[in-house]
This record gives C-alpha cells, structure tokens and sequence, in this order.
C-alpha cells in the first residue's frame, strides 16, 4: 500500500504560498509518496499537483463534485465523492500525514478533522493561533516555515506510525 | 419549516459549562426554536438536549453511528449517519444558526464548516484567538458571554436571514 | 425517542400512486409515527409528507442539497445533507421500518441500502423481480398492496425490534 | 487523468466467481485502466485487486473503514471514507464505467446509485430480473457472460463518453 501525504490549503493563495505548495508537491513526489488534495483547480490543490506530477509522481484529488469537471490538470486519480465538504473528512482520513498551508475555513476544517482522527498535521507558514494550542502541546500538531522542514516532520511522522 | 438551532461543543465539559449549555437548551425551545446537536449522551450534547426537552422543546440529534445506541436520552428525532464526523457538516447545513461551546477538534471543525456553509456562529465562552480572525471582522462569527446575549444574537442572526 | 417510518418512491409518479402515498404519511401520522422521507418537493415526498401533515403529523425531510431550497412545503424538520444521493443511507439508517413505493434507481438504492442495513422493508404496489428475492425469502422484504395492509406490517416490524 | 472502472460484487462469492472477478481484474490492468473496488479484503474486491496487481495495475480502494485496516493487500491506494455503505456512492461516481458481479444488497445499491448517477454498469454473470428492466432497455445497463464480451463493453462505453 502506497504511502499517502494530504496537502490542504486554499482555493486563493499568494503567489508565494503557491510556489511554497508547488516545491512541497515536489519534494512529497520525490520521496516516493503519494499526494492527496482536494482536487480542484485552484490555489494550494492545483499548485501542489504540479510540483508532484512535475518529476512524475501520483496525485489524487478527492473532489466535492460528482463528476471530474473542475478538476486540477495534473490529478492522476479522480475521487468523485459528490459530497461537499463532507470529502474533507475523506482528504484527513485518507492521508498519512497532512500539510496545511494557509488558507480560510475549509483548511481549518481540515486540520481540525484530521486532529480528530489522531492524524499528525504540519503547519506550514500558517500561524493557528491559540485555538489548536492543545494540539501543539501534545506534538499532534507541529509548525514549520520551510519545505525542506515539513519533509523532515512528514518523515518523522511516518516512522512513528504503528 | 421549523427554526433549527444548532449547539456544538465538547463531549466533556466542565460543570459550570455544563450548566450554560443546559440554559442554552431551554432558552432555544422556550423560543419556539428546534434544538439541533450532535446527539450523544455525552457533554454539551446530552446538557443542551436535557434542557429543551425539560420545557417541552423538540431535539433532533445527527448521530454519527448506524443506530441510535449512544444517543442522549432527550433526543427525540435521531438521525443515524453512520459517517462518523463527516456527520459535523450535516449537523451545521442543517442549522440555520450555530452556537459553539467550548469543545476540542470535533468543535471547532463544526465551526469552521459552518463558516465555509455561510451560517452564522455565536461562540459562547470559547475564545477562539486568532485562526478564525477573519470571520469574526465580517461579523459572520460573534461572540458571547451569557446565554441570554447568545439567544438575543441567534434572534438577530436569524432576522436577517435572506 | 420517536419511532421513525420512512416514506421512500419516486419524484414522478402516477396520480394513483401518489393518492397511495398520501393516504400512507396520513396512517403513519395517525398512529402517533415521525414521517421520513428525502424532503424533495416532489411525487411520493410530497404527497406522504402531505398526507402526514394533514393530520398534525411530524415530517422530517433528508435533503440532497446544502439548504432547505426544494423542500415539500409539509416538512417540518429539514435536514440538510450536501451529499446528494449519499444521503440515501441516511434516510434508511434513521428510519425503524421501511416503506417503498414505485420508483426509479434512487428509490432501489433505498431498498438495497435498507436491507443492507438490517431494516425491514415493505414494497407497497412495487414488484420488485428477483434481484431481491433472497431478502422475500428471510422475511426481511414484504409485499402490501394496500395501505391499511402496510399499516399493520409497519407495525408488526416495530413490535418485533430488539 | 488516467481512467477508471470499477468492479462491485459480493463479500463472499464462489470459487467460479471469485475466478471470473480476478480475470477481469487483470483484463482491466492489462488495457492500463485503473482498477476501483470497495477495497475490503474479501470476495470480489480482493480477487479483482489480485488479478489487476498482478500484472501491474494500479487498485485504488475506496474503504468503509477510518483506517486501511481490513484492506485487500493488494490495494496501492486506499481511500478511507469512515462513511460505511454511503462510500458506495463514491465507488460509483468515482468510476467511468461499473462492473457488478454477483452479491447481495450492497452490490445492488452500487447497480441503482450508478444508473442513478448516469453511469453504464455491466452486469457480469449477475441476472437482476425485472426490477432493473427500464435500465436494460435504454441501453445503461448491460449484460454480459466472459470477461472478453465485458472488457469490449466497458471499452464501448468508455469510448461513447462525452
């Protein structure tokens, strides 16, 4: 069974934070695991599946619509769920390891479903505040600033795995 | 159609939060208003439930197992998912306000997805520091301290509703 | 905790069968039952959640869409799913007993997804072939082919629940 | 986007069967479409994925589960859906073309959710009898006795794709 990295963000992103997902996108491909996102064409999901399917790696998009219209370009594997954010449980749920880059409430939705299923989260360039703080306390959620960071913390998190 | 309000909040919970959710419950069914949680015989869920049904108010519990086993005792319409959380975005689509209580992950998932759904939500003694910043300078999140500032909120949120 | 009768059948049906299903939500109201149906506004929703109304029953509705836009003008409780025909598991995890009229692939789903769960099913006026037969044969699908008929099957699977 | 097909079918199937679903798994890998089942280890679901793996697909499998736990060891990429017999949807919707080979009520939930959503679904060996008949004479749903005749179905239906 392939190892699986969800990267989670906004569907509008600066420049920067793009380029930020497209060089994780990479840097996940190049490890030899898969990337998971949301699918849609559209900020972090679309930038990431670039920078994966850039050195030939494997994307999956679980996409909230019932169909594959709208989604990003470089998803290799199309998971329809027709459901909304509702799939967003299924993005947590499905990924080994979740990546959060900045973004508005469906990201924190994403991270806060993915604590609750006992996944790690890394939290890149994307200050949470005070309302995760228990979760930092515990180790379950972490931050970093850089990719090259996150890849460490993404391996860490899959060595402690049971 | 009936009004439905949804309380969100952790399945524990100290005593005094306890006590405001109860207060909570009836104040919604006092107001004619169908009281809408996650419906577990647990924390914020079972308090809230147990006080609308002590005036005679309608619950309605989105349950996330297949049966009703492990529902609080006040439900009086269960609503079995079998999703497990993906039931939180039931749970705020079908509330025409949120309140959030205090609570861990599985809370503030419901907060955010109620945001993402464009419902309005009333945090009720649970700060939320600066992840949800942006929701509370729309004024589509708002805080409270007392049940009967929550009750005068949800009013308002729900005179303004298209 | 209500006991829940859910009303499924198709979005188009005959006036006959829609006369059926009007009849059949106004015996379950009578009999002090909850009405559950998939809360479109149209052909055996509308018409059992009419029956049920008329008589001061409670209709709950498990919509496909994100609001309460669509819903029959007899539902009472409109949950909101997003989810689309997912919410098809929904409807028969949350009702006691099954009641299936004439329908097309959505109403199947129901009567699969039913039996796949455990719950009795009772086809009303809708031979079903042998695709099911396996489920005639343990006693866990029936035939009616009038509504007083239904009634008393209806309550003959609640009275041997566990 | 690579293209998918889904193969349904029972838990627990005969020998013949579980033969006939590993053939068409292999037949499906070998014209390099991804393979997609309900991904537990059992009956079809493992046999198909046997059969696709061992020529070197890939088997995507869409999990009742929170966790991989109870996957066939041949799935490459399971998406965990924690959503019980509502993931049934997402097999459906998720495939281009489905594949239902004998079973019981889940299989035939898959069959009415995919004409449901529009797809084709080819019966294999699966005679479904009268209820499914409007399904059979526009044309959507198909019957088929060798996994050759089912192959050349799914690659006509795939190629009368819009």
């Amino acid at each position: 069974m392939r190892t699986i990295v969800g990267v989670m963000g906004g569907a509008i992103a600066s420049e920067t934070t793009l380029a930020v997902a497209e060089e994780l996108g990479r840097g996940i491909a190049e490890r030899g695991w898969v990337l998971l996102t949301g699918g849609r064409n559209a900020g972090i999901m679309a930038a990431a599946s670039r920078g994966a399917a850039g050195v030939g790696g494997l994307v999956v998009g679980v996409l909230p619509g019932e169909s594959p219209a709208g989604a990003a370009p470089h998803v290799d594997i199309a998971i329809c769920t027709g459901m909304g954010d509702a799939r967003n449980v299924i993005n947590v749920l499905s990924s080994h390891v979740v990546v959060a880059l900045p973004g508005g409430a469906g990201t924190l939705s994403e991270i806060a479903l993915a604590l609750k299923a006992g996944r790690t989260v890394i939290a890149l360039g994307f200050p949470l505040g005070s309302a995760f703080s228990a979760y930092h306390e515990r180790g379950q959620l972490l931050d970093a600033v850089t990719v090259p960071e996150t890849l460490g913390l993404i391996a860490g998190a899959l060595g402690s795995m049971p």
